[in-house]
């Protein structure tokens, strides 16, 4: 089977592409390609197919490394869509269907932007990390986030090798907590415990909610906010209609492997 | 630039064929090509070159996967071998030249074994995990080991995200450390800290430590035995003349990359 592998800021895919749809892909056969040893490795599988919808030519069949199927995925759709634009298979302006609804990707350069919906802010929450509370703020990307300000040393040193404790009540399906250092006014740099993956290079949804609550904490409902993430830096932006999560994507390599 | 993935018991490799010597590779590149988000992923390189010692056809020019070389490495002699045999560069039985000298490998079906040359009894010594002291055997196999045996709950629990404290005077550069649980009189389960790297799903030197550890506290000079790693199965055999490691060796895929 052919396949492409690409990242963006870190968050890394296997791509497949499979416009007949005739590939067979299992939740074992897609853990075994995630596998970083035994396969080619990955955060996740993003299989090319044509889309039902008549909004979107194409439809994004993200898989999770675990072998579980995903709705939406923002560093995803950015790789996706450098992947299709790469291939010839889409000009600037790449319209992608995905189980989250359909999302818009703009090829910049090297950069790619995504509509990533309107954010809901949903209140003040805490983390708590080694009996100490961090005060944050509940932000709705589709998923929960919940965006903490922290200071350098905090950000520096908070451990995140296993789940901080948060409140079951507000966040029954638990959620994905940001920690934010506020390093200008429109700049942050950011650490995140993805729920089920733990720390991650990189997070989509989560880099956007950072962007958000920044300008929401600041009372601005528009503007944009650069985000650092451990594996590069992403830009997001908030309008009137919708948020933007702007960022380089990036195909590594081309392969083949035996399924 | 084309390259085949391949791993023995989860100890991962991109394997570089460069039969003429023309492939330019820094250490920034190889470092590049063993992340495994941005780049390829693997433990290190293995360059397929032709051998200037009339005793071996090939030479594996080891490269760790931060960019230093090494002299040698059991298992990825053993997948250096598998790639050869399966290229058709070479037959069942393998004389390849390293940095460490001259290993012969055997190509058993879906094993491949390579002779380890003979271990060194350094004799007894400690490692310290979290204040707790384990006695182990030293053995050297071009590199140090410590071999500790411990019972099946410190196998499971013993906490490897940090280096054992050991003694500096017997090990000045540091020591690799197994902590071994004996199944049978002939089989052993394993975990290993890996001295520059962590714990790791396997290490070839390591488990032939193991082996021959097993051996000698049993009072016995030859035998063969099992030995479970976190990635795996391997097989230890020690003789009159040398060490064997003995273990499957997998070709995962191939692919082409931009340099």
């Amino acid at each position: 089977m052919r396949f492409t592998k690409g990242h963006g800021t870190g968050n890394d895919f296997v791509i497949i592409e499979d416009l007949d749809g005739t590939a067979e892909l299992t939740p074992a056969q897609v853990a075994a390609l995630c596998d970083r040893r035994f396969g080619i490795g990955g955060d996740g599988v993003l299989r090319v197919q044509r889309s039902t919808d008549p909004a979107a030519e194409f439809f994004m069949d993200y898989w999770n490394s675990d072998g579980s199927l995903s709705e939406m995925c923002g560093n995803g759709v950015r790789v996706f869509a450098r992947y299709l634009h790469t291939r010839g298979l889409a000009g600037d302006v790449i319209p992608v269907s995905t189980r989250g609804g359909l999302r818009t990707a703009y090829v910049e350069g090297d950069w790619i932007r995504v509509d990533m919906a309107a954010p809901t802010i949903l209140g003040e929450s805490t983390a708590i990390v080694d009996g100490v509370e961090h005060r944050g703020l509940g932000v709705s990307m589709g998923n929960p986030h919940l965006v903490c300000d922290v200071d350098a040393d905090t950000l520096a040193t908070v451990d995140l090798s296993r789940a901080p404790k948060t409140d079951a009540g507000m966040f029954p399906a638990s959620v994905n907590v940001e920690f934010s250092l506020k390093l200008a006014d429109d700049h942050r740099r950011m650490r995140v415990y993805e729920r089920g993956s733990g720390e991650t290079m990189s997070c989509g949804t989560g880099a956007t909610a950072v962007g958000v609550a920044a300008l929401y904490t600041s009372g601005r409902s528009t503007g944009t906010v650069t985000v650092d993430v451990p594996g590069g830096r992403l830009a997001v932006t908030l309008d009137a209609h919708t948020s933007w999560l702007a960022g380089p994507a990036v195909l590594t390599y081309t392969g083949d492997i035996p399924l």
